[in-house]
């Protein structure tokens, strides 16, 4: 159930020292392959992490042996140094793997680098790179569920998924808890499969499963400097997928990913799911589902158990989707509160009881839809975020 | 020091019962003339209450007589028995007017009306308008101040503010303390001015003055469907300041209300001035403030007193400003924590302990400034806004 599901894979993480509290902060992913395929989605902040702008420079030679992760440090803002350390860090990841018990041909340009923590201080090299040591001595074809747990931040529990095709396999993992907005988030996601494919066959692969998953969960609308998300192919299952097979599997996988991801966002009492309906194009579905989902007053609202629809048609009256205000019906957990622009049914007869809120806005204008999912604003959510980095 | 300053204005403010507190929620501005000038500015969210359509037709006629407004009940998304319910607002305004204590020959299409409290329900216009019975009886050339105390919600204290020109003056006061946004909030303002003036003038000031003002506060990045600006000169002083003079002192006063505004917002424990540096243009450094100022991790940030500068920086990473993520230098209450987009001075240099914090950034592009203002994210706000209409 993890990214040494698919075959041709290892992992391990381990701790090294870089989380004050002693808790794992250094993973490994390691392809054996046959093949050694990849694609990859990053950040859209022009503020880039510098794990970020190495990895991108990596994935243009369109192989990735390994993959080498670490959390209690994002190694963004850092300047040249920062840069200068992520080199080193997959220098060091190269010569490790090429001596380990199982060496592997690798140079430094066939390792991707993630990091993840805080923003604007260098990382402790002294202690990542003997992390980097451990890492690639633990390795080991069950080790994906500790890779999952080295790369938790505020997460409290790891996220794993799995898709199983016809002899053919994709594990995933993640980490993100906040800042998960459009065009992903602080959020690091690696995929695996043994499937045989392409690096064009799983990039076309992933930016269609990402479109539908990582970019339509949105908990504070911020963008992370160091958002990743790798797919890693293998070949060792000796099974080729269709196009279509492909990629209706990685995007399952993310998708399952990114509802847990938003189930464990920072400080949320609710997963509440933005479901917009008759919309013209699916880009206003999107932009309505979005808006809405980043609405303090919305979630705040929903944070109360209140369904207070007049602050979702305000946050629809934001956009630039095409819709009438007189004809825009919303309910909530499938009471309609709203009809044509005024109020319908009673909103008493809501029930905010539980933790899965679903809202719906109906446009009448068209046939297309698209479905946001956010969490509320709650206390929780400003004393995390006031506290994270003191 | 309130709208009752300039002379030809009377004003009242009355309880009527639309607060279940019984706390004052009905006012009138009253123009005896003998000009009716008039200029407004208006929410620019799609989903506009009736009081704010009724309120666009009339100004259209460049005469506006009276301003009733209302408190307890926004008559937003209250679908077409809200716009009929303005409508006679209106109407029995007029008539009250035509036969008071000191008639004055005015119709309906002459009162613009403002409304402000929870969307989505309709006005008790048995309480209502009764309640406009008792303001036309307590219309009083001193009466400013009461309307001031009658236009507010969740505000703390009455907004007022006045400028005294040469023989001529200007008098305000606002309602808003959350939703305050671009292009306005929930936002009520009354403008009264003495100075002979005609309705092109008054709407070159008005627009000028707001976009320096108004528009460049922003609480927590909700708008409103009820924002109003109205400015009305009555020409009573015999004095006309020229067009500069008349722009410069409202801009001069709607900077005072704004300012007034943004420390009452709902919950807000800090002040916070984002000032934008070396922008290649205006609208590049409107946009990096406005980001940086809606961020909800900067904001929940300084409630918590933690300058983190790489959240900031993430921010400006999200705008399409002309910027170079080595070349940004980050300043918070005058401690440069970042330059060149990496850490500078230590951190633990800059003192948050009080409520007001400016946070400048500088982007080395060019000569060009603005600056936002904006509050923090804390837990009274979460507080306040999930149990608002509870």
């Amino acid at each position: 159930m993890t990214v040494t599901t698919p075959k041709g894979f290892r992992a391990s993480g381990v701790a090294a020292g870089l989380k004050s509290d002693g808790a794992p902060d250094v993973a490994l992913v390691v392809n054996d392959g046959p093949d050694a395929t990849v694609a990859g989605v990053f950040t859209a902040n022009r503020v880039k992490a510098a794990p970020v702008m190495w990895s991108q420079q990596v994935l243009k030679g369109g192989v990735v042996r390994a993959v080498v992760l670490n959390s209690g440090g994002a190694n963004a803002c850092t300047g040249t140094q920062g840069f200068r350390d992520t080199h080193a860090t997959a220098e060091h990841t190269a010569t490790v793997l090429r001596g380990g018990a199982k060496p592997l041909l690798v140079g430094p340009g066939d390792i991707a680098v993630c990091s993840t923590g805080l923003i604007g201080e260098l990382l402790p090299m002294d202690k990542l790179l003997p992390g980097v040591n451990a890492a690639a001595k633990a390795l080991d074809a069950d080790g994906g569920a500790a890779a999952a747990n080295a790369i938790m931040t505020t997460d409290t529990v790891p996220k794993n998924a799995v898709f199983h095709g016809d002899g053919w396999s994709i594990g995933g993992m993640a980490k993100g808890a906040g800042m998960l907005a459009p065009a992903l988030a602080t959020m690091l996601v690696v995929l695996t499969t043994d499937a045989v494919a392409g690096s064009e066959s799983l990039d076309t692969a992933l930016r269609e499963a990402t479109r539908l998953s990582f970019d339509r969960i949105d908990a504070d609308g911020c963008m992370s400097t160091n958002d990743t998300v790798l797919l890693l192919a293998s070949g060792a299952s000796d099974r080729q997928p269709t196009q279509e097979e492909l990629t209706e599997a990685v995007t399952a996988v993310c998708h399952d990913l990114a509802q847990q991801l938003i189930a464990d966002a920072e400080g949320a009492t609710k997963h509440i799911a933005i479901e917009v309906l008759g919309a013209e194009s699916e880009r206003d579905a999107v932009e309505v589902g979005r808006t809405v989902a980043r609405n303090n007053l919305v979630k705040t609202a929903l944070f109360g158990n209140d369904p207070n629809w007049g602050r979702i048609l305000a946050a629809v009256g934001t956009t630039q989707a095409a819709f009438s205000p007189d004809r825009v019906d919303v309910a909530v957990n499938g009471v309609w509160v709203c009809r044509g622009g005024a109020a319908a049914e009673d909103r008493s007869k809501v029930d905010l009881a539980g933790r899965d809120v679903t809202i719906t806005v109906h446009l009448h204008e068209g046939e297309m839809a698209a479905t946001i999912w956010t969490t509320d604003l709650s206390h929780a959510y400003v004393h995390e975020n006031s506290a994270y980095s003191s």
